[in-house]
């Protein structure tokens, strides 16, 4: 990455809303990896990753009014956004079609901006949020992505609500936290992986309501019709038939993981039961802070 | 079809709670043709299709309380349902695990279900819609399956409301429909089709806004991100990423047609702006009525 320090860049942005962080932790999340390489096709080079960052005031701007010297915050994936658009008028920063990804994209000065792998970062306090005293601040890193991406559809689509029984589908970083919060909004979960070894960590560990292998066709035919909804964290290829047919009618499957290829989508089993497949990816700020202070509440962090 | 007349056995099933309608009209609806030609594998023989029946109420059962002998009657899709689980309870009798087709189903007395190509049908008056006097009964039986398949996903998706920009895919029997009844919701409509011939019919004749050919990359660009809903209402396999790009994020894409094959779906659109995908089949017994008053109060007929 060259000889200059990277933040460099981003410290001469700093201005009078401004937050300056002293970088604490920052969590790995698979898509730093598909950065890194490039695999997607979006990456600029020198690129620093990281986008789950926690750590301690150092310095303000002189109209911060959130923060001051000493305050532990957290920075995700946002680092800027239009604010005038329906979106950022509806708290949705992170749908902004001119949204400023935290590393690798062009801030508002031109400059590039760099992730949390570094000493020090700085941050508008708009995407900045506060890290109750409670959350240890290593383990919570993770939850300014992860936990924002699966916190966020079980709020938009109600699956936060009594009586509602949401399956899970993946057990890595976003599925472990789903379930988490799920137990925390008292709903019944379901861990649906294709390892069975997964059954024990699923279910004793993380509190899981119960367990399907999505590879053995009886446990599946025998859950049909049972989900209000499906939260799928599988960035790999996979079938989508067998998690729509888990749906009650009306159910919504939210896909939060991004294949590299199309998959098949079979359209008949949709109009039977007018059942939605949906993307979702990270959420708004005020959401953000509502997420991370629900997750100081309920003792919420990542495993690691 | 053998030598009975098919609408013995339909007959013989007459209740206290059964209307006896003389067919004066129905529709053909492009499932008649699958399902004759067993295009689907769940056609029962002998099999009388047609499920967009008009006529004249001739006789009531002793407990018949919507009809009398006389009044103009519909009969879709629908013969019944259990009228006990949560869909029959909210008014959702289409999407009720149990549902009777009016064609090749098997009927609570056992015996099997005929459909309206025929001189008399006789239903559950529960199953029955009124249509009044406004509506001419040959332009309106259509509206019985093609009318509240159009109808429903406007409602329950809120493309209904002002200031909503809906595109409707395809100028058939469906399609045509829903141009007429989003005009009537004073929304702005955009048809989009794979034939430029249609863009006179579309825009002079049914009062679309405007006009896309699918197949002109430049077109579609123009209109990205610029719609709350699409009416699919293609049965062929077709693309899903063009139409997935028309959408404003939170947009959705609504799948009415039924094609043979799963069709590609791209995951990654999806995320970026919180899309949907959705399929919907008709409508409660309850929206068919709402439907049917709405079309007479705004001259909505299918054009024959």
């Amino acid at each position: 990455m060259g000889t200059k320090y990277p933040t460099t860049q981003i410290l001469l942005a700093t201005g009078d809303c401004d937050v300056k962080l002293k970088v604490l932790y920052c969590g790995i999340c698979h898509s730093d990896l598909h950065f890194i390489k490039n695999e997607w096709g979006m990456t600029r080079y020198p690129f620093v990753p990281g986008h789950e960052i926690v750590g301690v005031v150092m310095e303000v701007g002189s109209k911060v009014q959130k923060f001051k010297v000493g305050d532990k915050a957290g920075v995700g994936g946002i680092a800027g956004s239009c604010q005038s658009c329906d979106n950022c008028s509806n708290n949705l920063e992170c749908y902004c079609p001119n949204l400023i990804v935290i590393h690798g994209s062009t801030y508002h000065d031109g400059s590039i901006t760099y992730g949390g792998y570094s000493d020090i970062m700085v941050a508008d306090e708009h995407y900045v949020v506060r890290i109750p005293d409670k959350l240890p601040l290593d383990a919570s890193a993770p939850l300014l992505c992860a936990g924002i991406t699966v916190y966020s559809p079980f709020k938009y689509f109600g699956f936060d609500k009594p009586g509602m029984h949401v399956g899970v589908v993946g057990l890595g970083g976003l599925g472990h936290l789903a379930v988490k919060f799920a137990k925390a909004f008292g709903v019944k979960v379901t861990v649906i992986s294709t390892s069975p070894s997964k059954k024990k960590e699923a279910i004793e560990n993380l509190g899981a309501d119960s367990f399907l292998v999505s590879r053995d066709p009886l446990q599946m035919e025998a859950a049909m019709g049972t989900m209000d909804g499906i939260i799928d964290t599988v960035s790999a290829i996979h079938p989508l038939l067998p998690l729509i047919n888990l749906l009650k009618s009306h159910g919504k499957l939210v896909m939060l993981g991004a294949p590299e290829k199309p998959l098949e989508l079979p359209v008949f089993p949709l109009l039977l039961g007018r059942k939605t497949v949906v993307g979702s990816s990270g959420g708004g700020m005020k959401e953000m802070q509502e997420m991370i202070d629900f997750a100081a509440e309920h003792n919420i962090t990542s495993v690691h």
